[in-house]
């Protein structure tokens, strides 16, 4: 239903447009045929070195793999995924003894390493966007460290807090996010090769030169669990880690769509590539990026509940949950990683449009009685008034001011101190007058002040929000170090089996 | 991933061959630009039927219509669905006054009422193909309708029954989707049109006349619920009978796919275009279509519940459940009853291949005890032995006929007699001798015996099956008349539209 | 956990302690070992009648039915539901004669006929819910008719619409909920009794006579489908109806919750018993109710599709799906349904306390510029002007009112002549002048004059509403009426079942 | 329903009775009251040493604690989970003083650091079931390591393998299971204590000190993460472990399924517990253990999809997600664990009733074709064949054979020989003779030969199988001391907190 989009109205071409613009994450990454190539050249020097094939013929099946290669590599050619395409075009091209190039070897291991080695690409990628996504939401941080905003349980105004603190609670979620990524790039980056259709061979392959040679960290031992269990657990927890992701942003959708419901929100999206406008209603002026997202995120939680529902009450070695399934099916861990990496490039384009209205986060702090937990805390603290006593007059005191449509900076100090009275009374203390000055009690009634005398670990006072940030910051430079360290890792070990491949032409 | 599975293996490439020779559902409905078209023809007569538009003025709107929808026919041409760009069209053609055509109308009436339209369609196309399965499991059944084969309970051979028996009742569940399609059918062919944004409009629009204009069976009355509440229940419910059919068709593959953990199966698929093979195992006859086919009705069940998280938890007005949705998100309503309609059609093509050995099927009954309730049941109706003395006795002879190694006729008589003597004593009978001759007693253990004596209605017997038989080819034609009906009804407002539409060229 | 919220906390408890006090939906329905009981008198009176049983016999059998019974009946007695343990009870009383009453069934058919018969009073218990939920969604409406309110698209304010439109779409998706629900009950309503295990028996068995006495509509026709393919599509079809209804109520809930982030809602709940205060934060007053109710929302989709997951992938005959499955499982179709009564019934609670603030609700539609709508279509109606230009005029009035903080009503006659002659000479027209009076163009702008001029079927002007209003009001009460009239023929039916069976005591 | 189930049949009462006889894994975890009262301890040791109290005060306030403690651990007494009910107690003790604990603290992180303590132990209970799976599978891996077995692909039998290759594929997955069940605790046990509602507070609280003194490994850093954030993605972290976990589990249940199928298997429950009988059906021995397993594991995986719905779609602060929320709701992230830590002790169980038939789990293998992989392996490991004709040979022999109804070992010599003379023939070799002897031909086709000559990494061979059963026992072994470790750890810390809270008695 593209077309129901394409056209006249400027906002809602362009949400859609600067969302295709993202480049897709699948269209970024190698395709089959490609990874049947390595394996090909990795399955060639191995076989010679371990002698299953002599030298000799191990070159010309050397020249045989190159030379498919470079035919699918031309411009326009069908790049087949299927080894047995592939093996007729060597079988073509050499006779049937390339066909020993296949040795101890099955479509089924294939398929099982080849689902890992695009697995491997799609996890750097997911890390990659969320990088991106922690670095835009520092920056947002860094902007307005201290900036005050309303933060809420039950969904109602609950405390002030500051845009930094609010901002490095959703870092902490995203740094464990890439944590889990990690965890599960260490159980996935094993090589299945040599596994052959289920129970490796008579063949003498060597597994662990097939796995160092595809740049792998080692082998998945067992070679049933390669091809048959593995790829359902692993499947699973890589989708898992999506759904998970998708349910935090989703979570900060939620915060900022439940602006949209006031008619002066104080976190908004610059008009433009986001926003959309109406056909009808004049003043519209519709957050459709946001809307688009949340719809992104719920469909990346469907998708990974699709690919448990594909691996649910199966036996052992069927190929619903694998990746050579029907590709009308698609809805493999692997998509879903990819989904998840557009969604987190979406997640930051928007954060990169958020527009944020200082003044008018303090106005609505301001507009109800989220800091009445500091009056009781500082009549505790100061005058030494138990917490539940000061808790009560604060609350009888919300309650007066309420029913006379006054906001906290409006209550007349001799209505406090009656209020107190009453309150101290009630729990029969000594002393029944409000040990506050007006002065102290304007105070405490605040934000500014509850912000700076705020003294918790993790808190929203300027100097936790700081050290929090700062951080966040190195965990995320930490994070991209790993990641570039990984992409080297692969890079050299590109280079190492192209070099030993090479080697094989004049034996 | 595609590109994996072309090329040189017959089997695994016209598996997937063939299922894309199937046109996809997707591909054979009309688009949101024709839709748009429609809804603006019937638009453009309605507004001067009710004088919102001069005659004169909406002779000249109508040409516009009319040229528009031209260019859009013509090949290779932009067939946008949004209502803004084809407005600019006209605007271009005929000014501003174009505009009047909207008069009381939105983006969002309209999408709700191409959802409908497309919907209205997509069901049609559905029951078409389940009327198409219903047809496949009818010939089945006529071919074979008294061949015995068993049935299982907790997964274990149960008793025996016919072929005609066992596809009845499939038969009976596939017509109970039938009836809920017709139902959903009749909630869903009404018309949100003139709902306008939400609210209706100033404009004397009439709602019910661009309803018999478009075909529909009357309007969705309240404008709000036209608009922002029915996609949500709606759509809920055609996805929700999508996930029922696909459960009761993942039952059957469930069914037939336990055939194939046997080295001999008495369901097979035949060897050919939903069969495939192996690159390293020589012997594996794969049944890849039947795979393909669970892990796409896996699929239809994870889309469905997609479409139920996307319209989970968000308020009344939100887009994330609606038609003109982000095209990446890919997970409407529509698109779940376009999958079932594939999966109805790989189904039918499944069962088209699916070859039956009769011989074998028995053999797998006569390996088995499971006629001994027949025995239990000869005994108290022949002789006047309490039900639970024969069953006693009966599972007795299973004990000993396993513990032993011996099918059931291969027991000796007179161990029968030994073991009904010592069951009888347990439970103090006067008579304790084995009240069956021998040739009744090896009767009672045959299946052909058991299925000729059965006697309740809805049985496996040749007189029920018969009727059944009949039954359900009766309510499939009733159904597939019910279709062409519609499909007429359809056709007829169609012309209807076209006639009063042309009429306004000369007012 | 219930431990944790029981005490002093008033609100919190008092929450906890409404939703205990709605008897949960399964304690108000029969347990197993009852119809088990009704099951063995049906069968009683069918196999005297039939012959299967001789009278004497069957006068002894009905006595020793009758003894267990009333033995069950007695306070404490244990009450199993599994028919062995009841006929072990009846050999004791009546020696192994009595096992004749089971002629021709079985654990299996025994086992769907109790799950129909529970099913048939948890779907008529979820429509008496149901129907008490609109009675008190039309008390509101009828309350307030007229009362002027925002409406949202994309979730920004976009229309002022009446409270009786808004809750008049939300009826009508009851309705259809309605509409499902007696649909299921005519697909459910249907014996399987006489199915025995799965193929029917030798035996005569009167599957209909059965069907009548038990006050059933019919039998399920096929054997096979009656215990072993009916369950999982008729309980799919009943948890996708529970999800569809608790997806219409989330939305509802999501409306009402979008208040509470605001510092005024116009819609809230009253203090009381549905809201909780803080330990901590003085002044809170949190909708405990709102949030447990979407939890629960969230929880029946959850248990709805955790059935679809039980019945997946699993061949037919396999209990994974059905009534008599481990106890612990606790996720069959009945108790999805009786969680979605009970759903029904917390949200008629909370509309009970939904306290509505008229003025509060109009202040916001006053203080955005909804109505922008009303004020082209005027210009359109009343002075000839283009839809788009008054479009175009009404989107730059807003974005000058916006910019210079202005409400609508606030906007400078002069600056909308300004701003209109710019708009039209935009479009070129001819006469550039904004050609309506100050008190037509704030007319215009006025939300009472948007709900008076508006003309739409099904719109949100008096008219309409009050229309709708009574159209609903005749649907529940005609949906009453069926209800009644079900419960009336379920009781004739019990007592003509008594009166049979009593029948037999003197044969 | 359970009465459904209690009585007489054995079978399945003792099926569910067994069941039953596992301790539900929340039975044997503490309540909130206790942890409630070990928070109330460390706050006591916290805020005198902070000198948020004065020492005196402290001693009262801790002898006032001891005394509610004490009160809730007398037999019959109710046991609140409620801060708010313990204050309310403290404060009848002591006076408003009391409420001095409080100072700094929520029922937001008080809730969120009880269901931080519980999990703790849910995810260390689920761990040691999970250890005792592992156990169990060695035990019987450990009993037959080199029984011969076929495995399948596509469902279709494969090749053969051995019981010690099969059940380590299987361990390697619970190892990886156990694996992200210590990952996720590193994440889980950390500190929310002094977050207050979301924003810590003005006092001076010690967060790591109270960490440490409840075993806790560290603190949540960001107060609003603590509490509103973190708990909805560990939360979905753990859940998706279960349901990772119940995925492979039901792949084992399948595999044993499909046994069932088949009139002899050789993979069977022991008759008795968790088999149950008919009561119509006199030959049934049903494997209702394994169905009730499986639609536990399901439901494990549903209920784990009902926790993200849960916490889909709403704004921080919500308590949807949280473990506070309406106990009826009861699908929080712990409850699911507990359904994992029972469903893993359901299957140790199953394990240990499972009785392997070595006999006839050859003769499946040796009444098939699978071992033809290494008969083309053979010629060309032997006779320099290429594989592909070898393949080629065997695939033709295949037809023969089965079109002649022929078992591998009686296809004659003579025929082979004529086949590969075509085969070789067809790909244009020189030499077409078989180039092997009888023996060397029949050899090849021998299971027992196929384990033998197998040598890769991780294959079915007796020293892979030796080597891997090694592997795992370390593993697991180091698994169990990890917990271990653990258990001592908080132990330990609970040692010493009670030691400084016994401390505060004589200030």
């Amino acid at each position: 239903m593209a077309g129901l989009y394409s056209g006249w109205n400027r906002a809602w071409v362009v949400a859609i447009g600067v969302l295709m613009m993202i480049v897709p994450a699948a269209a970024q990454q190698h395709d089959p045929f490609y990874w049947l190539g390595e394996i090909n050249k990795a399955s060639a020097v191995m076989v010679v070195e371990r002698g299953i094939v002599p030298k000799e013929l191990g070159s010309r099946i050397a020249d045989a793999v190159r030379q498919v290669i470079a035919t699918g590599d031309s411009p326009g050619a069908v790049r087949s995924g299927n080894y047995l395409v592939i093996e007729d075009a060597l079988t073509k091209i050499g006779g049937p003894d390339m066909t020993r190039l296949h040795s101890g070897r099955s479509r089924q291991d294939i398929g099982a390493t080849i689902q890992r080695l695009a697995m491997r690409d799609d996890l750097l990628a997911a890390l990659d966007r969320l990088n991106a996504v922690r670095a835009a939401l520092l920056g947002l941080a860094q902007k307005y460290p201290n900036a005050i905003i309303p933060a809420y349980t039950w969904g109602v105004q609950a405390q002030p807090i500051t845009l930094g603190h609010y901002l490095t609670a959703y870092l902490s979620a995203f740094d464990r996010d890439a944590e889990r990524l990690r965890e599960a790039y260490a159980r996935l980056n094993l090589s299945a090769l040599g596994a052959a259709a289920l129970g490796t061979s008579s063949f003498p392959v060597d597994r662990p030169r097939l796995a160092q040679l595809l740049g792998f960290d080692g082998v998945v031992e067992n070679s049933l669990d390669a091809n048959q269990i593995s790829p359902i657990d692993t499947g699973a927890e890589a989708v898992g880690i999506a759904s998970t992701s998708a349910l935090t942003i989703g979570t900060f959708i939620a915060d900022i769509t439940q602006q949209y419901a006031e008619s002066k929100p104080w976190f908004l999206l610059t008009e433009g590539e986001l926003t959309g406008t109406s056909s009808i209603m004049p003043q519209k002026r519709n957050p459709s990026g946001l809307v688009f997202l949340r719809a992104q995120a719920s469909t990346v939680i469907g998708h990974a509940q699709t690919f448990v529902l594909v691996a649910h009450n199966v036996a052992a070695g069927m190929s619903d949950y694998k990746p050579f399934i029907n590709p009308k099916q698609g809805n493999q861990p692997n998509n879903v990683v990819r989904e998840l990496t557009d969604l987190l490039d979406g997640f930051r384009l928007l954060i990169g449009t958020l527009a944020f209205d200082e003044a008018r986060a303090l106005d609505e702090v301001n507009a109800d009685y989220s800091t009445t937990t500091e009056l009781a805390d500082t009549l505790q603290r100061e005058a030494d008034v138990p917490f539940r006593v000061g808790h009560h007059f604060a609350s009888e005191l919300v309650n007066f001011g309420r029913a006379h449509g006054l906001k906290p900076s409006d209550i007349p100090y001799s209505e406090a101190q009656r209020v107190y009275t009453e309150a101290a009374g009630a729990f029969k203390l000594a002393n029944t007058n409000l040990p506050l000055s007006e002065a102290a009690f304007r105070r405490a009634l605040t934000a500014e002040n509850m912000m700076r005398v705020s003294q918790g670990l993790g808190g929203p006072q300027p100097a936790e929000v700081a050290r929090m940030i700062a951080g966040q910051a190195a965990r995320l430079q930490a994070d991209r170090a790993w990641l570039d360290d990984q992409r080297s890792k692969l890079k050299d070990a590109s280079a190492a089996l192209d070099a030993a491949f090479s080697a094989l032409r004049n034996p």
